[in-house]
Parts: C-alpha cells; structure tokens; sequence
C-alpha cells in the first residue's frame, strides 16, 4: 500500500521552506501529469500557469487572505478555465484525435456532431461551470502526483479571482483563474506536518453493497 | 518519471472484462485513497458507495446511456455530495479534530466561529456545489491512484442521478449521487485500450512565469 502512505504523508502545507526551489525535472512531471488528467470528453478547456517569480508571488498574498504558500512555494500554480468552450475548440479536439489516432472523418463524425449539439444546448455558464470542474479533477490528480514524488502543496480555493485574473492579465488570454496550487519543500517548522490527519472514520463515508 | 508513465497507461475504459475481480486489497485501497482525499476545510461532505452486485449494475446500464461500463466492471463507485453541510457537520469536525489531534477548544474555537459564519452565509446551492466540487477532487484522486495501481478505470458523469438516487434509496441516506466511477480490468478487445493518447502540446496548455 505504498500509494497510501503517500497520500498519509500529504497534508495542506501551512509553512514552506522558501529557500528551496523544485527541480525543472520535477516541474516537467507536474506539467506532464496536467495535460494528461482526463477531462469531460477531452476537450481540455484548462489551462495551468506555473509561476516562479518572487516579486510576482509576492503580489498575490494580499488576495490570497494573506496565505503566504502562494508567496513562500517554490512554484505557484494556477489552474484556469477557457472562458467559453466554443464549436471551434470542439472541432480542434476531432481533428486532433483523427490526426494522432490516424482516424477517418466517418469514424468522428456522429459523435461530433453530437457532441456540438450538446455543447450547444448549453448556457455558457452551464459551460464555464463544467469546465470549473474539470479544475477540481486536475488538482486532485496533480494532489496525488505531488504525494507520489515527495513535493509539498497545498490547494487553494480561497482567494480573490478576479484580483488574480487582473494581476495576470487572464481577460486579454480569454482565461479565468478557478484553484492555486503553491508546490514546494515544507519548512520543517511548519506545525502541521506533523499533526495527525484527521479524518471520518471508514465505516462513515463508505456505503457497500456487495453480494 | 514513473508515475507519467502510470498516467499514461490510463485510459476511460470503455469494455471491462467480466470475468475479473479486483481483490479485497484493492478495494481497501481505493476506499482508503477515498477517505484520505483532501476536501475543502477537510469537511468530508462526500461518501462513496462501492457496488459488487451484477443485478444491481445492470439496472443502472439504461439510467447511464447504456454505457456497459456500470455492469461490467469488477465494482461500481459511486460519490455522492451529502445533501446539505450543517453546523452539526461542522462542530463534528472540530470535536474529531480535537480528539484526534488532542488539542483544546481554544485552538479551534475561532475557526470554529469563521467556518460557521461562512457556512450560514451560504445558500443551500452554494453549499452542495462546494461538495460537488469535492466530488470532482476525489475522482481525480481515485483515477490516479487506479493508474498506480494498475486498475482500469472510466469516470462517468454521464448518467441520470436522480433515477441512480432512485434505485439507490439515496434520498433516505439524504445522499445525491454526483459521479460514477467503474473500476476493474480492461477486456482484451477494447480497442480503446491501443489508441494514443489524444491531448493538446504542452505549449498550448501551459503558460510559464519564471524569473
């Protein structure tokens, strides 16, 4: 059960060491692990920032309610969202799939249609909040990628989007910041490190129905 | 880059063999990476239900889009979102926190307080969407922790709740059946199963902010 004890090991980091840095290696599988989270359909309509920039970390802390992670990580990263997914994004995914599959257009064709007739059919928000999903899905793969290589991170919901999207210029890049992620070394005075992980007990949150 | 390469032997399974069983090892597993999902403010609004039972599985195949997927896996998963997040939630926490990590009212009593005011300052809708996001958090988790341990899985969101909540009896359990999550084995011929990976460059998913 090596996976468990990896993910015992994680917690929400309270304090990191802002003196050490990640590897470009290890930013390298973050980046990887995050183009290769599923998402609804496959479509993609993510987009993540990795920032390793002091004075720009440094910005965010004030819209952050003062969580210095964002500003003491090694790296910052933003997951966003692509303000709409339109029938161009859909098209882009089929004629991607048919050139990296080799697949003719007959093999794509219904379910395009069907998918656009889907996508359609929705609000843009229904949209935007699908894609906002899509967010949480990737913050809990790249959660489990950091427990798995040993780099500490906590996740963050709170903070003010629109001052971030502002601070990054996210409108002029049809984006939308939705979750952080600060990723980086623990301080080992951080007091929560070593504070048991508290949790519901199994017989709580599980349901079974087996024959 | 061993965990890329799990991530890359993933793949939304579109035809489990029947035949095969996950083992109670397996299981206990994935109940266990379930259970240690990071949520927000660690509430846990969430619980999952793990299905082992053929006759079950196939009257959830019509309320799924017929996708064979829900009756032929090894087992169902299925998150559910609690219905609402009540203060009585949220003092259990703090007590389970207290007990757990032995530390005194005065510690918390003031988080207590913070949480409790945002909480109340929530409409109901607000609070199941915070634990649906959850739910999306946990897939994440539990497709990446299937990958690691060689378990094929498929994330469905493709279903109808209410009749899953229906046949589940899960409006008694004041339960919503958010995301359904099939685990087991590949069947050979799944043809899926030697399709390339289909996902943008990283240069097209990525933006990068070093000094």
């Amino acid at each position: 059960m090596d996976i468990i004890n990896s993910l015992t090991w994680r917690y929400a980091t309270k304090k990191f060491d802002s003196s050490k840095k990640l590897s470009n290696q290890q930013i390298e599988t973050l980046k990887q692990a995050f183009n290769l989270t599923a998402t609804s359909f496959g479509l993609q309509p993510v987009k993540m920032i990795v920032i390793c920039n002091k004075e720009l970390q440094e910005k965010f802390v004030e819209y952050s309610y003062y969580q210095r992670q964002v500003a003491d990580a090694s790296h910052l990263l933003v997951l966003c969202i692509e303000n709409d997914t339109t029938i161009d994004d859909i098209n882009k995914y089929f004629d991607l799939e048919k050139k990296v599959r080799g697949i003719d257009e007959k093999v794509v064709s219904s379910f395009r249609k069907q998918l656009i007739g889907m996508y359609e059919s929705k609000t843009i928000e229904e949209r935007q909040l699908s894609a906002i999903y899509q967010t949480y899905i990737i913050l809990g793969n790249l959660m489990t990628v950091c427990a798995v290589e040993k780099i500490d991170a906590c996740p963050l919901e709170g903070f003010v989007p629109e001052k971030i999207d502002e601070i990054l210029n996210l409108k002029e890049l049809n984006l939308k910041s939705v979750l952080m992620l600060p990723v980086g070394y623990r301080a080992k005075d951080d007091i929560m490190g070593d504070m048991k992980k508290v949790r519901k007990d199994l017989s709580e949150t599980i349901i079974e129905i087996t024959n």
